[in-house]
């Protein structure tokens, strides 16, 4: 298995794009110090919120905001600032930025990869003398994975007013500690969490990079994911419970058998996303059998349904008809079924006139581009619901993330960071 | 949640048939004798071979044995014998019983209304006065279960010599108590396990009653089940090996979904059974899906398959078409697929002229008949293999089995002894 490393990076130096401002050396000297912190045995990186890993990899990156003289504050709640002050001061800014904390066990990408760029692409206009008409701000949101309280994009759903105080009680980690008492131990203040609210009228755009954790942009061998859509996911419990019977007393059409039908459940699902759109995907990761024995029939079978779309209104339309799905099934085998909706997040749509911004920087740069939707949820998903939000996506290594095997190459960060340099400079100056 | 009860079985006193030299009321009595013994909190069994709660309904039922005037003796793993005398003590004997030891929170009459039911036989012509040609012996098996030491159906497989002292170390408990340790804590010689095996030459033919643990009898509203094969259980684990993704970022033609794969495979085996005969049957009980997350696609997902019937033949076709099938499915959708081949008991055929024993006494009597196969294992299982042996069943009250649920009433279990009492004297005048 090949993990990340600095010499790893650097065996690719040759084939990076020359881009004014932007040192390839640096870009890995960046990525390989932030990737000294919260290393794990497998060569991964577990840096959770409210923890001194996280401190230390913003501690870092202050620094680099600093050096490059941005105005950098930090938030009651953790979230991290750089401002670059543009030519008028008073106009609302555009913000660019991504997250530093981790999975457990996670990539040296996912996150980092884009407070990174949007650092780098900041950094290029300083040297190249290029000040734009707005302020652009850096932001480097506090715990977007969620992995140590359950409660991702928390930064950014602060930001945008999202978050109250008593919100903020409901969450602890697996060791018992609450969320307000971690946040209280790196010396924030939870109660104050409404001090940390942005206008979303005083933000121009937002824009983010990220890497794709998909394998499209690889298999199709483009440089540049112009992001059209942020599929919000929609998770749906569907529970049948039928009769725990003895495998083999029982004839076959005497059963009611509930993993049978989980199965001609789990079946359909799988035909439904191309009915409702191009960009649908739905999936079942998750299937608890009970009693789960080889000699019983089940009595009780539990499917989660994973539902995404760019648009709300299919992937809407896809749920009905998956539990519509489940309710002739459950009728047509005599079982009973329960539904239990649980989370729902609704779509971002990028606004042409990002994904077009996009779009020219790579192709006026020979890159190829690719339209595709994020699956994934991001921060730009949260800000997407208030401010013109887009994403760029650059290529992962077999579409591994989450994982010590993530990887994108230099050449490919070094193109990503091009776009946001062109892209942000262009938003800017609007 | 009903329980057993002596109270409930009285109240069915007044349905049940007349049965020369079986007083119902001793039924009850002895039934509800046992039943104080491993009583758990919920009203049902535990009694673990090898345990105080073993040996103490061992001791009761020895101690009716003695009080019928039987010939009592125990072999050196705990086998228990008790010898009804015949007019040609030469002659192979008639054997009939069954086991007293439960599975955990198991039920009154799973085993024990089988060795009961035997004895109430014996008793019987001995108060009326009919001594049959051959000697009827009346065996307790110990660990049919196997819920201690997962190693069941063990007292038969002994006696049949099937089992070398070298077999008895590779079991312990989930305490590590050893087999070999635990059988000697109550007096037993494990090294001796080759001086309890009887030549099969010397038994005439097996008869055990048993509970159904199935709805058939119950749903057609028969009294008795003519058991006309033992199906031997097969199992086969099939493990599909795909690709983990995250959900929201891998498009659906780029899947490489095991539980999708799983799912093809499960609602095909329901189909397969009924294209090789009417008594096999096929279940899915047991899945393992892995990661197991809801947002991530499963890499890997192992189904367990239990194939049974009576005939060999049609089981193993019937096993080979739900590999090709599995292979079939992971060949289309470019997966991997391990086939791990786990138990695989013969199933046995219950000769024509023990069927035939049963039908006649039955019928005679005015009861419902219905032939059925039996599709759990039972100590007839291994006796079938040697000697010719016939399984008698009586109603479970919804199927219900290993359970505190497990019930059979007093009338139905009348019946069950009415019947067991003429096929063994049949069988014992042959």
């Amino acid at each position: 298995m090949k993990v990340f490393s600095k010499d790893r990076l650097l065996e690719e130096l040759s084939q990076c794009p020359k881009v004014d401002g932007i040192d390839p050396l640096d870009v890995a000297e960046r990525l390989a110090k932030m990737a000294e912190i919260g290393v794990t045995p497998e060569g991964g990186f577990t840096r959770y919120p409210y923890t001194r890993e996280e401190q230390q990899v913003k501690e870092v990156f202050r620094g680099w905001m600093e050096s490059i003289g941005l105005e950098v504050h930090e938030d009651t709640v953790g979230n991290l600032f750089g401002r670059f002050e543009g030519e008028d001061p008073s106009l609302p800014v555009v913000m660019t930025g991504s997250h530093l904390d981790t999975v457990p066990n996670g990539g040296a990408f996912d996150g980092a990869l884009g407070c990174l760029s949007s650092l780098m692409a900041i950094e290029a206009m300083i040297k190249q003398g290029k000040k734009p008409k707005r302020t652009i701000e850096l932001a480097v949101f506090v715990d977007e994975e969620g992995a140590r309280f359950k409660n991702g994009i928390f930064g950014s759903r602060v930001m945008m007013g999202e978050v109250t105080p008593e919100d903020l009680e409901k969450f602890a980690d697996a060791n018992g500690v609450s969320l307000v008492d971690a946040m209280r131990e790196q010396g924030y203040q939870p109660e104050q969490v409404a001090l940390s609210k942005r206008r979303a009228e005083d933000i121009f755009a937002f824009l983010e990079l990220h890497i794709e954790q998909g394998k499209i942009l690889e298999n199709e061998e483009k440089q540049i994911g112009i992001v059209n859509g942020i599929a919000g996911p929609s998770w749906r419990t569907f529970t049948f419970l039928g009769s725990t019977d003895h495998a083999g007393n029982t004839p076959m059409h005497m059963r009611k058998d509930t993993v049978v039908a989980a199965s001609e459940f789990i079946l359909g699902v799988e035909k439904l996303p191309r009915q409702f759109s191009e960009t649908a995907v739905a999936t079942v990761g998750k299937v608890n059998v009970f009693p789960n024995g080889t000699n019983v029939i089940a009595g009780k079978t539990e499917v989660v349904v994973d539902a995404r779309d760019i648009v709300a209104e299919s992937r809407d339309q896809m749920l009905e008809a998956i539990t519509a799905l489940a309710q002739e099934i459950a009728e047509k085998r005599e079982l009973e079924l329960k539904v239990e909706v649980g989370i729902s997040i609704p779509p971002v749509i990028v606004p042409d006139c990002i994904q077009n911004a996009i779009a020219k920087a790579a192709e006026t740069n020979g890159l190829g581009v690719r339209t595709l939707p994020s699956g994934a949820g991001h921060d730009a998903m949260i800000l997407g619901k208030y401010v013109p939000s887009g994403m760029v996506f650059v290529p992962s290594l077999n579409g591994k993330s989450h994982s010590p095997e993530e990887w994108t190459s230099l050449p490919d960060c070094m193109n990503g960071m091009l776009v946001m340099k062109e892209v942000l400079f262009e938003l800017a100056s609007q």
